[in-house]
């Protein structure tokens, strides 16, 4: 059965501080439905992608608690996979309306990471790594250091190309005022940046957010019938160290291949992608990965413009984890937000020349868990 | 498409530190693959039961984590419902199957809780309650205290009826060489030990416990043809104070009618059924929402030796939480394991008599999520 998406709800990324997860979920969850005109009584399931709230405020049971929140009595999960919580969460409510059983529900991913000091977010997040790398000291900016170092010196990817994606995002981010960071930034403000792990600067990776977005997925479509035609998700192992490469992720094109596979399209075909940034290095080896380019192309790819808004393919059009915010559970959910938005021509200032195919990509950790949608209209 | 349980593994029950939860989960997903006679390849998704590792190990990303240990890079998903973690990831792996995107799929639920110290682990625990309830200095003996009051001063439920939970629970877990407790007790030794929260004493109260149980879920029957005829889920305010009721949950009633309408059986088809005793009037408060009983008469039901093994209905052969233990995240896993074992006539000394129809009853927190299932044969 054919997965519309009929109403998207996004607050505001950034640092928070006067709005409680509760709030965050609430807003958006009510913003989608309200969109979607599908009254509460119509709504059959309820899928939250969180990854941090019972480490960093001790909440559990969010499902629960945001249904009962929004007047719901039905089924409703937490689906959580490190900073692939919304894409899982958006993936099995997307089997849901697919498989026939339901025909409205929603998906909405949240996150609140400002309440709490910087080190203590920064220990939550290496639960998305091995036992073995937390025990190692490493943190994800070394990890993705890494990946960055062994790209290249297989490929000879330099400065320059990592900064591209920077400039690129946070120019789309200036264009969004959803975005946490909206203005543009210059090689030498990022080479003139705080170091966080050689090669990766402040400003080559994404912060630390509050958020939230959701959408209704409905069996039956309206408002420019925008579809998902492709959900998959492809594991990996969870350490960098049993991964057969470090400069590339198996995982994200283990699931591509799935989900090109079962919509009938191919990378030539996608218009507009929103890819998981949490680092620059991240954006290259996605490009790569995904089939828009050859590997260790990745960075010459970017630098050229040809993701940039106005070319054939936009990437990261709201500006990517980079510059739009990474809440780490709503990032995969407001990936589909910002496809399905520009797939309406609803994108304002930053909508593209009207695109036909979507695609997102959403990471957990270094790519143990990799989650692929095509939204086509 | 009917969903047949076709392998079952199950971990000791207990303190058990020379393990770890990956070791635990290995240990019950092998033996269930194993019993299933399905081979790796043709797994196409794991869902994975867990509240607290997280918390108390800092590791997310359990569905790709044991699923690449396990050599598996298919969809991987862990599901969070609190306490009733376990029985949400049944309920999504039997939709999968039961609309027919999958033919084989295996379900872990897993917990780790002896590492750490028991405030470490009640603080976590609290997770599964509301803000209101944590900073009100509430635990889940005391929320499980207000509901024992509440249906005492109601009904006039006794020490003696929750006693008769406790010495039944102990005699079942006598019988069953994987539970945490073994062996009897009675109604002496429980009003002489510790009270933890008045009325509810050490032996009112479920375990601090590790433990894994797994499941497989497949399209085509074998091994006695065991099928699951119902799998529903209901919410609710995840704080009490929020409820309507306080000696009673709403959610189950919710969900266990659903279920029974899905099936077309009712309380008095029931010949097994495992329920959420993680304090003992829990399961006087299940006896009576489930329908077993009239509202109020739930301490005599048990009392009067009606749930007992042997009897007609027989409630908890497993030990039930109170005496088999209860690793959260397994919980609603090792129900399904219990009841499948008792529908194939592998139970053992505490085999029931040709049992047709088993039903298993997972509470999350005080009642927020509740997840009930039937089984046939």
């Amino acid at each position: 059965m054919k997965v519309y998406l009929t109403g998207a709800g996004l607050t505001k990324f950034g640092e928070l501080w006067h709005y409680s997860l509760e709030d965050l979920a609430m807003q958006a969850s009510k913003e989608a439905l309200s969109e979607a005109r599908v009254s509460l009584e119509k709504i059959e399931a309820l899928y939250v992608g969180n990854m941090l709230y019972g480490k960093l405020a001790n909440q559990d049971q969010l499902g629960a608690l945001i249904a009962s929140n929004l007047g719901l009595t039905v089924p409703a999960y937490r689906v959580e996979g490190a900073c692939a919580s919304g894409g899982l969460a958006v993936n099995l409510a997307w089997e849901a309306v697919s498989s026939g059983r339901y025909k409205n529900v929603v998906v909405v991913g949240a996150e609140k990471m400002s309440d709490d000091e910087t080190l203590a977010v920064t220990s939550a997040l290496m639960g998305a790594g091995g036992e073995d790398e937390r025990k190692a000291g490493l943190t994800f900016p070394g990890l993705y250091a890494m990946m960055a170092r062994a790209h290249s010196e297989k490929y000879g990817t330099q400065r320059s190309h990592l900064s591209s994606v920077a400039i690129k995002n946070h120019f789309h981010a200036s264009l969004n005022d959803k975005a946490q960071f909206q203005y543009e930034i210059d090689e030498a403000r990022i080479v003139s940046s705080i170091m966080v792990c050689d090669p990766l600067t402040l400003y080559d990776s994404s912060p630390i957010s509050d958020g939230a977005a959701a959408v209704v997925l409905s069996s039956e479509g309206s408002r420019g019938d925008v579809y998902i035609s492709a959900s998959q998700v492809a594991v990996d192992s969870v350490s960098l160290s049993s991964r057969e490469t470090l400069w590339s992720v198996p995982s994200a094109k283990l699931a591509v291949k799935k989900a090109f596979e079962v919509c009938g399209k191919g990378p030539e075909d996608v218009d507009i992608a929103e890819v998981h940034d949490c680092f620059t290095i991240a954006e290259i080896m996605a490009m790569e990965d995904l089939g828009f380019c050859k590997a260790g192309e990745g960075g010459e790819f970017i630098q050229s413009g040809k993701t940039r808004l106005g070319s054939k393919l936009a990437v990261n059009t709201s500006g990517g984890l980079k510059a739009c915010g990474h809440p780490v559970g709503a990032t995969g959910v407001k990936q589909i937000v910002e496809v399905y938005c520009q797939l309406r021509g609803a994108s304002g200032k930053r909508q593209t020349d009207n695109p036909k195919v979507g695609l997102t990509h959403n990471v957990g950790g270094t790519g143990a868990t990799a989650v692929l949608h095509i939204l086509q209209k």
